[in-house]
């Protein structure tokens, strides 16, 4: 077999055999298969598509590139969640708690913030102690002692993903959607569970914007991971507004804590919530999940977890943003919240230092916003729309940017469901 | 200006700028876009296609890229001719020589065979003594004295094209109808002849399959290099079967050398005239084209040219074949010739050592055919169809190869014409 004509063919428009994604994968961690070779086939499967079938052998070709995690000892009950990237979307810190405290087993491998979206790990770290930089042999025990642990990829997972995804990034190949599933899904099978929900972020702050792509790619991921045999449901959630009113990293696990605690009348805990029935699966799991709350339950797990990797006891007693500075912005206008721009709100935080440009940046991770109306509520002339987060004197000139973000109507909008669609 | 967003338009089907195309090809060449961006372009390219108009301004920015040769001191009279590759196709040591002999200028610079088609320089060489490394003082002085000169590159010429060229060979991103035009007129611009003829071969043993593919091609660059301000035109010719009876470097010579002495009953001839008439473009240039072979002044001018790049005076009274082994090949049966088979052909002396399978190959210069029918002749059993030449005895063994190109019929199948279209 030559690489020549696996691009050939697929140039021309016809499917490839699971022999040739594995002849290409193969060659791509090896080194016989060139980045020029690569980033060809990538342009002509970002043009050309690709078949369910060829998205599920690319899948699997990549998740089977590297390490993978066994959780096989844990049977059925292992569950794991995957976001598409959002705004003030801290959902992870409630449904992996809510998980564990309903007996499920939950090894989440997690990634840094880019761009615009914040990552789980820069997230946790922000936390006093915290760390996610986990051996291996510390994440199987935690697991065994917590049943929950969040951690960055202990060992080579998927490297033929992470050679492509970079060749993708620079050769405008990423907007795919059999690319993005595949590359998504491969770490998902990787990671090792059976139970997978799929939270597909649609909308200005999201990679899809609209409802169609995003539809198609949940689908694709729901099928690549049945085909391998995973539980998979999928939701498709608005991200045309934050998740939630916290966004920057400390800040958003701080407003998941909120949750924890009980206050779960906000989009937030009805997308989390949505994500461990999901998962469930079963007649009265909102229930449960709502219990799990109520009792403390989850609090109880999630400050384990946080305690097992680093954090001190009275983790959860005080607040976690410690950023420098804070001001409060008052509107100068009155009416409705017509909406909050979530793709604004974000581009504030990561002008503050709380994201990055650049995969080698660093980050301020007390930085950030707490936003005090949502779309829907009614606000006078003074009254109070946010507080911004700050490290650097300067970076108060974005105060009006936050306001910027803020749009206003002389009518009610109403509330918004931030759940677009389910998909089983 | 970023790359990413120039294949990004591409990829999107949108046309590029000039300035894109400027900004991709002078990255190119400095090395600020990486071959994979190159690639990942390239595949957008062969896919979603260029229009005239890009394809204009990437053969300009390709030409632009490194030196050129400046034949302005020679106004109008430049000639420069361009094949795309054919089996038996040694039209450039009649067109040149006839051109000379009419006044016209021609300093062409070739390239070497790879895979089943020769290469101009490959079979001058094979002439004793001559080189065709020149350089550019003497490429000069040769073009002042003789009027004529078929050499390598004397400079960097076009190094955008050898680049890409390279690229497109390892990523199946040759066959697209704007790069090829784009490369071969990029060469041709820099080369700097006011007058250039094309002949673009279809068939079998050629690059173009079919007619509609090959005027495509053939239009696409008459109209690029009329938007560059030359005088453009093309043949299309037949690949099927070989140009000419004589196959291999130095037989190819002698089949040329034959024509100049007067043995002009022949397609070779039949199509090195048609060439020839495309460049002068006037009334009765049949006639002078005829007479400057019948009065033996092409002849002369090819000596001239031999001589000056390195060959003893008497060049032209001996043969020029000097393979080891030679053997003669009958029919077994009898009957009409149908065709004979121009890749099945190349594909022999390929085996011979003729040619090249990669670019670092060495090549025996001796080896190859020398066919005693043609398509339409009358063969009776045991008549002779072909001499093969070659220098490692064991070799012999590909003569019945050299009889399975050839096909026989009962009628007789006529002869044909070998030029399918001529496009002004």
């Amino acid at each position: 077999m030559r690489i020549y004509d696996v691009i050939d063919d697929k140039r021309n428009k016809k499917a490839l055999s699971k022999e040739q994604i594995d002849f290409w994968i193969k060659g791509v961690v090896d080194g016989s298969v060139a980045d020029y070779q690569s980033a060809a086939l990538l342009m002509a499967i970002a043009i050309n598509g690709m078949t369910d079938e060829e998205t599920f052998y690319l899948t699997s070709a990549m998740a089977e590139s590297g390490d993978t995690v066994d959780l096989s000892a844990y049977g059925d009950r292992t569950v794991d969640k995957h976001s598409s990237g959002g705004v003030g979307d801290s959902t992870s810190f409630i449904v992996i708690p809510v998980m564990a405290a309903l007996g499920r087993v939950c090894a989440k491998m997690s990634g840094r913030g880019l761009g615009h979206t914040g990552g789980t790990l820069d997230k946790l770290e922000a936390i006093d102690g915290v760390t996610t930089a986990i051996d291996e042999k510390a994440f199987y025990a935690q697991i065994e002692k917590t049943r929950l642990v969040i951690a960055g990829q202990t060992k080579d997972v998927c490297p033929a993903d992470k050679i492509l995804y970079a060749l993708r990034d620079v050769t405008a190949t990423v907007e795919s959607i059999p690319l993005i599933a595949a590359s998504i899904m491969s770490k998902k099978l990787a990671a090792g569970a059976k139970n997978i929900i799929l939270d597909v972020k649609c909308g200005k702050g999201a990679f899809m914007h609209d409802l169609k792509s995003a539809e198609k790619l949940a689908r694709l991921m729901v099928e690549t991971g049945r085909r391998a045999g995973r539980n998979v449901s999928a939701l498709i959630t608005d991200m045309d507004e934050p998740l939630s009113d916290y966004i920057g990293n400390s800040l958003e696990v701080e407003g998941a804590i909120e949750v924890l605690k009980g206050n779960t009348d906000c989009p937030l805990y009805k997308v989390a919530k949505a994500l461990c029935v999901g998962l469930l699966d079963y007649e009265g799991a909102e229930k449960d999940v709502d219990n799990a709350i109520k009792s403390g339950t989850a609090l109880e797990k999630f400050r384990s977890m946080l305690i097992a990797q680093g954090a001190k006891e009275d983790v959860l007693d005080k607040p976690l943003c410690r950023a420098k500075c804070k001001i409060e912005i008052f509107s100068e206008k009155r009416g409705y919240v017509k909406s909050v721009d979530a793709m604004k709100a974000a581009r504030v935080v990561l002008a503050l230092g709380g994201g990055r440009n650049k995969k080698e940046d660093s980050i301020l991770p007390h930085v950030g916003l707490k936003f005090n109306v949502r779309r829907g509520d009614r606000i006078e002339e003074d009254g109070l729309i946010a507080t911004m987060y700050f490290d650097r004197y300067e970076d108060v000139v974005y105060a009006k940017d936050v306001l910027d973000a803020v749009a206003f109507s002389d009518k009610d909008p109403g509330r918004k469901d931030p759940i677009l669609k389910i998909i089983k």
